[in-house]
């Protein structure tokens, strides 16, 4: 679609069946959730498969009932030789309610190939750099 | 995010979990993220709460394969009253093939109070004539 | 068992996993489950794998509330050279309420062989014409 | 639909979402299959809601490949003054195969009242003695 | 972890997932969790794969409402030739609240190989007769 | 069970339900099963409902292929005044394999009221000063 590569946005309902006993979000299912997107995210600007390596964080910023749309917007923030950092923030919607920041969080990916060991990008605009005399940094 | 209003851009991995005995999306998963897709883009319009009424449509035009992203694109085609028709097409993606028109489909959907009894929908620019002589069909 | 084949009787619970954020089976779960009974009557009737084309249309009749059986009964009304039409009524039934029509729809379906492409259909008494001068409209 | 009271018939696909590491039904999900259908058998005969009080026993016969229907028929054996004993036959099947016996069980269902407390069970032809010299065994 | 080969220890939360339409543990989703658990326990103590072939009986003692955790325990009872007998148990947890059996059962669990047969099981301390002049091997 | 309030074991198996399209457990899953086991304990040791306010970071060490039980520790290394740490080590374990670290992860949880409302948690042995003239570190 037309999200440029390295962007991803993705929306999904809150239902019962991914809410906890108080009727919120469970937890565990927001990890799930923001995982997929970064997974998107990276695999679009890597131009080939990736595999998760490390959570940096994730800050749970407030609850999201039952009935709210969960909204994901994941990025790539950096691109290294075969690893690249994506951020996801989550926005609750409703009908009638403004927005709510409810999770963000920053994840590491790693680029492999089709026998899962690690692989190099080819270049973006992430990980070119702009100027001849400026390196890199991996 | 910014998508505007009615329509609605998702995206979701075919994992072995979506799959049938050919390893490949089973239809069933694929109307359900549909309904899902189309569910949030009718609500974005509506500004309330919205079922759906019927499938007009679907068309699965080619099957998906585990390890392809589905992407959805759903966009709010005509306001009435109190119902909304939502067209839904669904891309498979995969890094280094291109993109595949997998599946589409149009449903309709309707705007309900808290009650789940029918309700009208505010003035939106699918739903408001644009000019005086021009009646609004219901 | 003893159904006719071509004809399919299903049943299953509507539990929380199921429902929207209004305690009713949701739309999406709906479309999941009468894809899976199109598919079995089909692929009895077919004798062979089958895979969904398109859906032709599906109306939700009244909504099912968590704590309803849904059962669905699927039959084939059409059978070509290699597609047939499969018809789907469900009804949610509860302990001392009237059955209550929920949800119908109609599905086509392809039959396929063992590398997922379409293939002729044995004949069967719905795609046997009954008499030699009568010929079979595909 | 067409089914006596207390008879259920179901049929679904094994998937891989049911499978275990072998690509066969997962126990456990044929565990949680039989109790659906035995808990549907028996609130159509009690006709009330029900609970399982017990599982008298379970045998897998063969193991249910992924691509299989598993077509379950359950029936109340016996029904007491609020308890119901319900059997569960399931058959693998596939085109072109004999059908195959792959498991079968015996559960024992409570009749409960809106408190979920045991309740008695309105007299049906299985738990009206057919004659007055004939007594109930409870 | 620290766990005999044999006995095994696991928890899990229930959540409205899991849960019938009186907000307590559905008992098909109770079997799954306890033939998962009966699973683990007999290949630890099997050293090789196995499969269920019997649940000799299950108890449901009481309801667990959504929000408890569900604490299984599982232990090997018998080890035969190539077959084994596992119990488990079930205890319901809240917060202040004293745990509450919940659940019991039994099952056989067969040792199988690579290709899905059953196979000896190596000597254990369950299997292997006690004489008072040969060493049990750890 | 036997275990210390606030260390926590639970173990259960990759199937292909928790898969990615490489046949090993999803990272997202992976991150689900260790929030339930962080949730867990750190309710045993708060004594009263608790809430996920942050992930503090996840290692993921070696892919979980299918077949594969994954078992979590999860304990509690520091008690706030309404909030504690959970860590979370996950062990892949087969039949005659060495168990492997597969995940490692940092969780920060927060202590909730009936209103969902942080709330102090009850001396335990880790918020309990030793000593009179040593301060807890909030």
């Amino acid at each position: 679609m037309t999200s440029p590569a390295g962007t991803l946005e993705t929306r999904d309902m809150v239902f019962p069946a991914h809410a906890n006993h108080h009727g919120t979000l469970f937890a565990g299912q927001g990890l799930e959730r923001m995982a997929r997107a970064a997974f998107l995210a990276a695999r679009d600007t890597a131009g080939c498969d990736v595999v998760m390596a490390a959570v940096t964080g994730v800050q749970f910023c407030a609850p999201v009932p039952v009935g709210r749309a969960l909204a994901l917007r994941a990025w790539v923030s950096r691109v290294g030789r075969s690893s690249l950092t994506v951020c996801v923030h989550g926005l609750a919607q409703a009908p009638g309610c403004p927005d709510e920041l409810a999770l963000q969080g920053v994840f590491e990916m790693v680029a492999v190939n089709a026998h899962g060991r690690p692989t190099a990008i080819a270049h973006t605009y992430l990980n070119t750099p702009p100027h001849p005399f400026r390196q890199e940094t991996p």
